[in-house]
């Protein structure tokens, strides 16, 4: 595994600071020409933003946080180019804001945020305080779209292949979705997310140049249907890659393709089927081959597969080694949205909520305080920051960045993945049904109660 | 509208050569070395796939084929940098493969295809071929899962936002989901893709300054959130936006809110509200904007909105003039993925087919004859390119590159939208219904069905 330093920098070196929704403009001009005219400096006009997941996707007992380093590049290469200064000032609805804006905050803007997060790889829970941002509002909202964006999608990945890495018997597992995945880049970060929570290789080459995590493949049916016989093209793979040869046999008969493998040679790593019934297929096939002294060649299997298919196939001893997973990973075909939000609980000081129906808000500053019995995961209690934390707590919330500056030291991935699969070993069973289970080991402190209370009484009264 | 010509080049300027499935490599590596072995050039090398989608998404009666000036700037840019061609030559997979293909092959690769595809924007049913590639078989098999990436998720969010187009009695379509969408990129793209389908607007800033669509915002609720008071947050938003001004009003209680927009000022664009109950919420707010004499106030409404909760909304007659359509839209939420696919369907001439369970292959290169009554839309039949087209049809496929040279004007993305907007209004209203309906307007000619069970017989007994 290479260190995680991105060389091509598809991922990183982008200047994404426009990639936010027109709001955080607006508010934010409308910041600026506030304080100008109320002569207030941004040191008195801090906010806290905190970024929390509302409710659990579909089925899902736990969530897993993934994103954190690509929202650290984001807030050091996010700059207001002269370009986009003048795509900005031309922009009809900030007339009325002062020149002075475009000409001198815009050009030196740089992030000077401080950031409290949880560790990538780490499980959590609905209404948990993930990541704190606090710095002058201008800064802390912009944020928002960027951060929302890239973790919401990595924590739903990661969540859905933990699932899957769960009932996998310590199946190998390979993210094969890019051709399906929402974009290039969601590609990248669908194996990111899911080489985090356990998966051992993916098809997407750039996730291997830039981030190191092992690039895998087979050969595609148009490999076999170019040659005019189906032995042909087996024998020309063979000829190149030996030992690394993984054949595809489901492109006209199976059983016939399965007793051509005996042929072309002994080490050949793999044979895939990527069609029909993969229980019944892979017996025949391990039945032809081990026949033909074939033991050693492994049956990997892909095709619309999920978690529930994957555990059906394992039920039914389906002598399958590796999984290839494509689409409903890197979609989350069966939920693929994260309720997850950026939301402003105290500025200057203050405590901040919002009440709308069904969509509240708890104020303050918070940290999340996890418990372990003999190692594994009894509870978490969500408090106020500066709260006693319950005995033999751990604080998930750290230190990321501060002013700006980063102060965590950016884990190479495989450490992730290595942190994140021990991390889940300390959950409960229950955690891993694929159905839902009932619990409520997420408790909020009396303190943070009966704050909220207040706030709610003072602003409905308003 | 700008035109279209991207200006800070986020979606465009990258070389997204690597952005693919490794095995388009090996395979590609395994042809260059069978070529140099038996001395056969490239021009005797050559190969045709074809892109169609196996199966409608979820309820869904027709899609809307959108992302071809996306792969048309792929297709110009791709290079194997000497970063790359470093890597790559590492690999321990590539050993056996002559040094030829990375001191000389790789260095000068350039895509040499040729491109036919349908318009952007054109309305079109699974089974139909809706791009086809030819060209030397590494070159055409590389393709492969940038293609397929990029096209199958901006048709599948075409088509969802061209469901809630017909669906909204020509209110104000607003894109709003960045922040849920997969990565940055689809953020961008979903813009794009629902602004071809008709919507009038995005949050998304990139999607504005690059691709120039409009890009519109209100405000969130941290701005409310941050003043002592509501009607503060109201006054100092009115002071710098005036006629631009849209204002939040659910962040503590909406009836209140709507009575202290009079106070604020008459020329307020619109009033927004995010949470609860849309109809009833939206009628009790027109009659407090009305009784105060803010008729020309208008409504705008967000908070998980899709097709089904708008037409709810419609019907129920709730007085809303504009919807923000997020989630839901951007990740296709009720069905995520197209099952689009890119097959090769002829090498050398001889027509190609693959057998396996369920994901049958239709040989030889085909065309789509469209035949429409009166303007609106009765068949579509497809055929092999050089059958006797059906009377008084239209081919649907048309030519954009040769040998790698673009033959066709990319049109404004503006023009893409009245396009597709015109092509629509050519389906008869069966096929705009939100749930599924039967039909049978896709025709396959004799010939194709001749050619297709000929070669299923052959390599079924094989």
């Amino acid at each position: 595994m290479k260190d995680n330093i991105p060389k091509s920098g598809f991922i990183t070196d982008r200047n994404l600071i426009l990639g936010l929704d027109l709001y955080q403009l607006t508010m934010g001009a409308a910041y600026y020409q506030y304080n100008l005219e109320n002569s207030i400096e941004e040191k008195d006009d801090i906010a806290v933003f905190e970024y929390f997941v509302r409710r659990f996707p579909k089925n899902r007992n736990y969530l897993i946080f993934a994103g954190l380093e690509q929202l650290i590049f984001y807030l050091q290469k996010a700059r207001f180019s002269e370009e986009i200064i003048t795509y900005l000032r031309n922009k009809e609805i900030f007339q009325k804001i002062d020149s002075s804006f475009f000409d001198d905050y815009l050009p030196n803007f740089k992030f000077k945020i401080d950031v409290f997060s949880i560790k990538e790889g780490t499980f959590f829970f609905p209404n948990e305080p993930i990541i704190r941002v606090q710095g002058p509002i201008f800064h802390a909202q912009l944020v928002e779209t960027f951060l929302l964006n890239v973790i919401n999608f990595q924590i739903i990945i990661a969540s859905k292949a933990s699932r899957i890495k769960n009932i996998s018997q310590n199946k190998t597992l390979l993210e094969f979705g890019t051709r399906r995945a929402h974009s290039p880049l969601a590609g990248i970060y669908a194996a990111r997310a899911s080489y985090i929570a356990g998966f051992d290789g993916t098809s997407n080459v750039i996730a291997d140049f830039e981030l190191g995590i092992r690039s895998v493949g087979t050969m595609a049916h148009s490999y076999v249907q170019k040659f005019e016989q189906e032995i042909e093209s087996f024998k020309t793979y063979y000829d190149i890659y030996k030992e690394n040869t993984v054949l595809l046999i489901d492109t006209y008969n199976i059983e016939k393709a399965a007793k051509k493998i005996s042929i072309i040679g002994k080490d050949i790593k793999a044979v895939r089927i990527d069609s029909g019934d993969l229980i019944n297929n892979s017996k025949k096939v391990r039945q032809i081959l081990d026949k033909n002294g074939n033991n050693d060649i492994l049956i990997v299997a892909s095709s619309d597969l999920n978690e529930y298919k994957i555990k059906e196939i394992l039920d039914n001893n389906a002598p399958i080694d590796a999984f290839g997973i494509g689409t409903e990973l890197v979609t989350s075909k069966d939920d693929p949205t994260l309720s997850g939000v950026y939301k402003l609980i105290e500025y200057n000081k203050i405590p901040k909520i919002k009440i709308s129906e069904e969509k509240i808000i708890i104020p303050g500053q918070k940290q999340v305080y996890r418990t372990y019995n003999n190692g594994m995961f009894i509870k978490d209690k969500i408090s106020l920051k500066d709260e006693i934390p319950p005995e033999n707590s751990t604080p998930l919330l750290i230190p990321i960045m501060k002013k700006g500056k980063l102060l965590y030291k950016i884990p190479k991935l495989s450490e992730v993945r290595d942190y994140c699969i021990s991390n889940i070993e300390k959950l409960p069973k229950k955690y891993k049904k694929l159905n839902k289970i009932k619990f409520k080991e997420v408790e909020i402190s009396d303190t943070l109660r009966l704050l909220l209370n207040s706030l709610i009484k003072e602003k409905k009264n308003e």
